[in-house]
């Protein structure tokens, strides 16, 4: 009896009719029993297809689907991926100086929440080492010169192809990337930022929430692009707050929001749950 | 040029390898082009597939899908709808005395947010008689008499009998239907419980969730079937709650959540967005 | 026995310390019988104090508290209303073309849920009408001119005059009015815009909020100030959509949560639960 | 120039005209300088009165405020509570093998967030002694045998008194405590019940749900009664799922709202914001 192998296939292309057909038939034709299937079609006459697909595929397959979805790629304009379904990304977790946010993807991480592996933590300071430290994970401190970003940028670079990094994760970082660190890094690094966009663009978003009065708290993780806190969306959600919370209390409710905000990003992230078009994104959540 | 009609199909058979890529082949053959699909895979072994897919079919082709959709069929042990989305189902609304659930009901459907007409409304009191003149609706009294609950009954049949009614909503309607009767109308008659069921289950359920001290006020919209309060949910939703919200504060956040889960899951129904597998709905939202 | 009337107090002042004992032991004094009280202390030194409470007073008595808040606000610089509990605001209602916030207002004054009259509808067309009539509540058409608009409000001005118009509601009015007519009402005009504010401030914010690809969609109540879409927050909320959900479900949700926001902050409005200061509300909830 | 030191008071007695100016004269004529007040009156006639304040008071004056709070009480039968807001509850986390909320509390404890001290953990098991390991908590494994929890839960009350221990959370600690174990820390043990209570009492409260098809996954926190999962609710929160979701996802879902549901209860519970009366509480949040 042949062994079997659970494998996710994601696509995206131009949408045509008889696409899911033609897709799904390769997938039976190879034997593939589909567990999870998930599509989207965006838009009009040029829309797009997004498709995520789950299933157990026989070890014999495999090559030949591989083999397959590449004859069948161009004739669609197919962008497309097959993983191992068991391949855990690696993420790098850059800090600051604020730790709820570590703390919570440290702590999802080993409560198998998160599907992935910590393979560093960087901190531009070293408050958070101990925390690396009670959990064994490496930690760099890279200080950051606001003139010469470039050269901790290179020694970030450095580490993420020297750790084998997937995905940057932007946990309270608080430092700004050059454009060209990331365009290296395209849809690789997830940002928590600590409002609802695009409300509180910019620096001290509670203090500015707090100021103009408003009734609910919230947290963006985003895709970082060259545009600040303008990349896609992966996920927001918010908290209610009154006239009784103080600035104080906005912070405390935002480390709250923010954290999980954050961690359900990477989670769908690390599962390939998350495509992006222009600008916005498709999620297929559990 | 050929005309095109929009339709939906729906269908619930036994999950099998391959059934994703026979329909979705079965569509594009006769020239479908899909616009929305959502499927769901529903368990291991014997678990079971549902599907709802959203095209255009040239109109030549229309006759030509429904003879295939019957020649496959059997194969997979298929259940399938083929309708055209212009239909609109008829809804009766039966009411008691309370007006927010009718209220709400009337106003989506004028508005067109739910997709749908109101054929007549039954109150088992007149009280709400003027919502319907208002309106142009058809109102009928027909008073329950607990000691013989057929005849009323039979009233009502004659009366969705006539006016060609597809789903009755029990708008806060207060009788339970004999057994028989919810068995004339399989998947047919919603409900809305006041609670966040499967708490507070039976009558007076704000007194209950009152006593009780609970922190959130819910409502529930369900399938009724013969067991009182426990058929296949459709929508639920809650609103919070705190020690300052006397009972007659419960009661007016309850009719505030009532009116828009039930709006919802109507919503939904009409548009065919919801199958019912097992006591348990899967729901394809907008 | 002395007859009783529920009256409300509201009280503002600068905080400082005593103000609750001297306020409180006045009440005790003549004889209220407190059935509800909040109060907040807003910030530092230099903070305010703001109080609401509901109470029985001995018929004999209401002229005596009068006179005794009349001595006690100046040593207080105290701003202060008593209300008879049982007083139903009048609201004017003014609409564009769209129905949904006009019909939930309409509908919850019915029902009870808001504590108010509505003493006319104002239309700058005249779509609408016909649920006035319906409901048998004046309707007047006001068009106006961008190039004139002092001539429509002075039209308005004499119809809230002569209706006794105590606050103004834009239900999606769709209008921006002058800042000497604002002026005019301060605090007696809300506002619903149809965005989470301060995102999308200005024009078709649904399409911005698709545009951008948000995950929630929200609704904002204020007051209205000469600073468009500025003025103080009453209440806000949201709903959850996704990449399935097209610019017209944006609308369609957003209507949902216009009119629940739009309804819950002319509520707290008319039983005088939301105090302002400094561009920000206290809001005394139910 | 006199130091001062902030102090709560807590006040719970039958309602009567004039409490509130008793009391807030009392403090004002002791120099306290009030900086937040909450009060709370419950029903009618035979109804309650809660109140929390939190002011700086005069060092010289502790003794007297204390002294005539003494004096002030046996007319209202008033119980009341003054403590140092400095003071730091110490905390007692009962465990069993699941980490997800033992993680959450040590995080809020470090973050400062909940603001009290961790005195030990206690486990049934030894699994997660190396989380206590970790943080340097101490941690002590106490089987329990169900033929005799006496003796498990002498060796608790002799750790609980060693440790001076005021608050026992029972973190998913997943055992039945005796009722005389209960009833020797009234309205101090706190346990999260993994579902919406009253949904869902009893074990395996996920299965149920999942079985069920609820929308809605919720989770409560209540204080420990000899009834049963039948404890004052202190807070209640709930997490969309859908048909997507499985009996994993579903436990995984279960998992964030649990812990953040248990925080928000044990942060309240140790800054005296939860009053309980009749079964109900009175939660005054931040």
């Amino acid at each position: 009896m042949s062994t079997r192998t659970p494998f996710r296939l994601l696509i995206a292309c131009p949408d045509r009719p008889g696409i899911i057909a033609h897709v799904s038939s390769t997938l039976a034709h190879h034997g593939a029993n589909i567990t999870a299937f998930d599509q989207h079609s965006e838009g009009g006459d040029q829309g797009m297809f997004f498709m995520r697909a789950e299933f157990d595929l026989p070890d014999a397959e495999i090559l030949f689907l591989r083999q397959a979805l590449e004859a069948l790629a161009p004739a669609y304009h197919m962008h497309w991926r097959l993983t191992p379904t068991a391949y855990r990304p690696r993420l790098a977790i850059w800090v600051s100086r604020e730790s709820h946010c570590l703390t919570e993807l440290v702590g999802q991480v080993e409560s198998g929440d998160i599907a992935a592996d910590i393979a560093l933590i960087l901190g531009n300071h070293e408050d958070l080492k101990p925390i690396a430290d009670r959990h064994d994970i490496p930690f760099y401190t890279v200080p950051v010169d606001p003139q010469n970003k470039e050269a901790s940028e290179a020694i970030a670079d450095e580490l993420m192809a020297r750790y084998a990094v997937d995905t940057i994760v932007l946990a309270r970082y608080m430092q700004i990337l050059t454009p060209e660190f990331v365009a290296r890094y395209p849809q690789r690094i997830i940002n928590i930022h600590h409002s609802f966009l695009p409300a509180f663009i910019g620096p001290r978003p509670y203090h500015q929430a707090y100021a103009r009065g408003v009734k609910l708290i919230g947290a963006t993780a985003h895709y970082v692009t060259a545009d600040l806190d303008a990349g896609p969306i992966i996920e927001q959600d918010v908290h209610r707050v009154d006239h009784r919370y103080g600035l104080e209390d906005f912070k405390r409710i935002g480390r709250y929001v923010e954290r999980m905000v954050l961690a359900r990003a990477v989670a769908w992230h690390v599962e390939e749950r998350v495509l992006v078009y222009q600008n916005r994104t498709v999620v297929f959540p559990w």
